[in-house]
């Protein structure tokens, strides 16, 4: 009866994958790499987007649509940016197709129908973004510029993993321009508690906002700023970034600005993004071997009511209260299912709703209608209990409330389990296989330092936290001194 | 002061290319074809897709995301609408970039990285969405599939123009799958009646519903449906189309489905969208020499407030007044901007904002204070009056409706003005180049007929109106006998 997923213990990649697909949130698709966002799961994403664009929004950034492609001279004028990229990139060469001579009903490209300049498909768009700000910018009084775009971008990653990690993926990605470093920096910021605030508070997501290493930083940033989090096999996945990208772009792009003093200065600049990466991280950070545990207020659906009957005669007085809580629940804007499908036995519903994750699953039959009661049953701790229909609507928002908070402090324990600090390299070795989750150890600051032990350990420098405590130590692979912890993960 | 427009009557194509720059609704790119939609242009399209989404979801519709790529072999799949597609299709050839041996720092495409087979970037989605579906339908039940995608899509037009023909622009295509003939029927249908809504009700665009003649269907369509349009230039715009795809998809990707007695059927399709083509329609029906007209239930900003003050006194007393105005406007549901902005004089702000077409323009004084009045000006008429300030918000809302009423109605009765009968060819030829809109004739309904008609005049037949009246005449190219008028016109 149902679906059935491979345990988390047993095989954590493929309870991650089974849970993506029996929980229909995405499919392979006919294209290496890329996938297909089924419509719960572009439901969930239209719920995360506008969460995201309100706050957007609220902090004064409008939202605009520049071009899918970048042709290569500009693609390749911010050389830190272009390196970065450049392996990973799909370009089109061609803008015509002809009929195949030798096949009948086959296509070919058409080689007269060469591009003179090939042009990239958009891995990021700060080159095109920068060419077009040239000509928007002149003076102090054009900026700031605080531009966000929901758009789709393609990396041509050699592994790919269903929303984690693909060729095309959908994103938003933030593109500001300002008249003062410090303007700039605090932009950075600003939006990192932003994404900490989304992350927290809408994906019940506990979050580690830090600075990342130099060897992290995105290509042709000055300072990239993270969000990070912890999954339930003590592997970090990065959340959000947000960077100060100086007057890189700037130069590149020979945008300058008259000041005040009618002094001419580049411009300063942020990009920052987060993408549908996040459904990965929100999936792998609350289910469990039932499925999907979806946080109520992104939900695509928070509550579904499911009747149970034996006769017609039965099932029409079911519907006709069920119909009844539909509209409470509608009235205080709980989005709400009445799943009266013939075909399907409550119990199938009952194991299907519970792969969605759906947060509160309302049962209600005949002999609850004497009593004047239904059976509400939470997904995330699976407690089932019968509740009065006296105010029932008011208290079901109340429970979307409680397991917002109780998902949240489930991860949070979690993740404030799996910090440990290490003080040398064998305890961080066993820390790592044995245990996981971030961990704090001091590390002298190298570029060199920090490639060797991705080397050999595979864990990575997430983050420098911010506010980080200072302390005096020795660096765990090195013996170098070291002003203070830095955490490490080995990370999606 | 302030920006000048070319005359409507001047160049009409260079008063449209003023209205989208200066209106700041989209810019040129740095991409051949492609444009910068800014943010105001971004705001309406948002304002648009949010309208058009509630009424495909009321309607039973669900979104959901397919890869931007097609391969090549899919592309070719269903051969009709390959052929259509072929001569304008963008292909990826290669997955990486690598440095210029030849140049340092700069990048040339990696020979080593050929895609095995190309990829084409989707002109429209039917081919990978086809080819989806074939996983996900097997029985009636799977049935309908009623999905809709927001994507950008690519088209390598030759000769583009902002929002009308661009290579790269926005759009929905919704896809769905059927198990009857006429269930799809009259989904394409249904989907027809909710854009000529779209276009009536909320862009204050009069449509004229229509079936297109053989020739002007989407390649690989059974049946396709329009809405046109009538600019004030006299040229038609189709604003909309849906196709009944009959089996043909389903075919070229093998999908079948068992039907309640268990018997194999491919399985019905339907295909539509609307884009971004439609501001460029927006932007022809409703503006005039002075800039952009925006219909208030689709405005990006529906209210502005300008103060007029000449001292500090004055502007502390106006801007007291002007936020008590944003705050009942507000609470109403009303989009408002109080425009305190020092840099700039209110005369200056008046045609900025006549400019971008912003419905009303409230402008407050200190002596207005005084009479308990502000001057209201509405955009689409240019009148203005004093107006009380008790109650003011009430009659802003009721003023912005019937702004969105005259608006419709003005274009309306300029499209009833436009429809003109022909009986001979001399008359037609002469009233296409004279007056323009679109020319009621008889068509003897051969292909043949309708390439020579439009070889010569430059017209095609825009549709065939539904529930078109039937009248025996003779065809006015070749005295063949017709049995009903169809509706020609030259068109965008």
């Amino acid at each position: 009866m149902g679906k059935v997923i491979t345990s988390m213990k047993e095989d954590y990649a493929q309870w991650y994958n089974d849970l993506v697909i029996k929980g229909e949130l995405a499919d392979y698709s006919a294209v290496r790499g890329c996938m297909v966002i089924k419509p719960y799961g572009y439901a969930l994403w239209e719920n995360m987007r506008d969460a995201l664009d309100k706050m957007f929004k609220d902090t004064g950034h409008v939202n605009a649509y520049f071009p899918l492609f970048v042709p290569k001279s500009l693609f390749e004028a911010e050389e830190a940016n272009a390196e970065g990229f450049a392996k990973e990139c799909a370009v089109v060469t061609h803008y015509r197709l002809k009929s195949d001579p030798d096949a009948k009903g086959k296509l070919i490209v058409d080689p007269e129908a060469k591009l003179e300049e090939e042009l990239i498909v958009r891995p990021t768009s700060e080159a095109i973004i920068w060419n077009t700000y040239k000509g928007w910018i002149q003076s102090y009084r054009d900026l700031p510029i605080l531009i966000n775009q929901w758009s789709n971008v393609v990396r041509w990653e050699m592994r790919t993993r269903l929303f984690l990690r693909t060729a095309e993926f959908l994103w938003q990605e933030g593109h500001t321009a300002h008249a003062s470093k410090p303007e700039a920096e605090a932009e950075a910021k600003l939006i990192l508690d932003l994404y900490a605030d989304f992350a927290e508070n809408w994906m019940a997501l506990p979050v580690i906002k830090g600075i990342k290493s130099a060897n992290e930083r995105f290509a042709g940033a000055e300072e990239t700023y993270c969000i990070e989090a912890m999954m339930q096999d003590g592997k970090a996945l990065q959340a959000g970034t947000t960077h100060f990208l100086g007057q890189n772009f700037a130069k590149a792009f020979d945008v300058k600005f008259s000041d005040r003093d009618n002094k001419l200065d580049y411009v300063w600049a942020t990009s920052w993004g987060v993408s549908t990466r996040l459904i990965g991280a929100l999936v792998m950070a609350h289910s469990d071997d039932d499925g999907l545990i979806m946080p109520p207020k992104i939900a695509p659906l928070q509550v579904v009511i499911v009747p149970v009957y034996k006769s017609d005669e039965q099932r029409s007085a079911v519907s006709e209260k069920a119909n009844e809580i539909v509209r409470s629940l509608k009235a205080l804007g709980i989005s709400v299912k009445y799943d009266d499908n013939d075909n399907a036995r409550p119990g199938w519903k009952f194991a299907e709703y519970e792969m969605k994750g759906v947060p509160v699953r309302i049962a209600i039959g005949a002999r609850d209608i004497e009593k004047n009661v239904v059976e509400v049953a939470r997904r995330d701790t699976k407690e089932k209990k019968a509740v009065s229909m006296d105010g029932l609507a008011v208290q079901i928002q109340n429970l979307l409330n409680e397991i917002q908070q109780n998902i949240y402090h489930k991860a949070l324990q979690y993740r404030e389990a799996h910090i440990t600090k290490a003080d040398n390299w064998e305890d961080f070795l066993n820390l790592l296989d044995d245990k996981g989750g971030f961990i704090a150890a001091h590390w002298d600051g190298s570029a060199e330092t920090e490639e060797n032990i991705k080397d050999i350990s595979k864990a990575t420098i997430r983050c420098i936290p911010l506010n980080n405590e200072k302390e005096e130590g020795r660096c765990i692979f090195t013996g170098n001194p070291s002003s203070q912890r830095v955490l490490f993960a080995r990370a999606y």
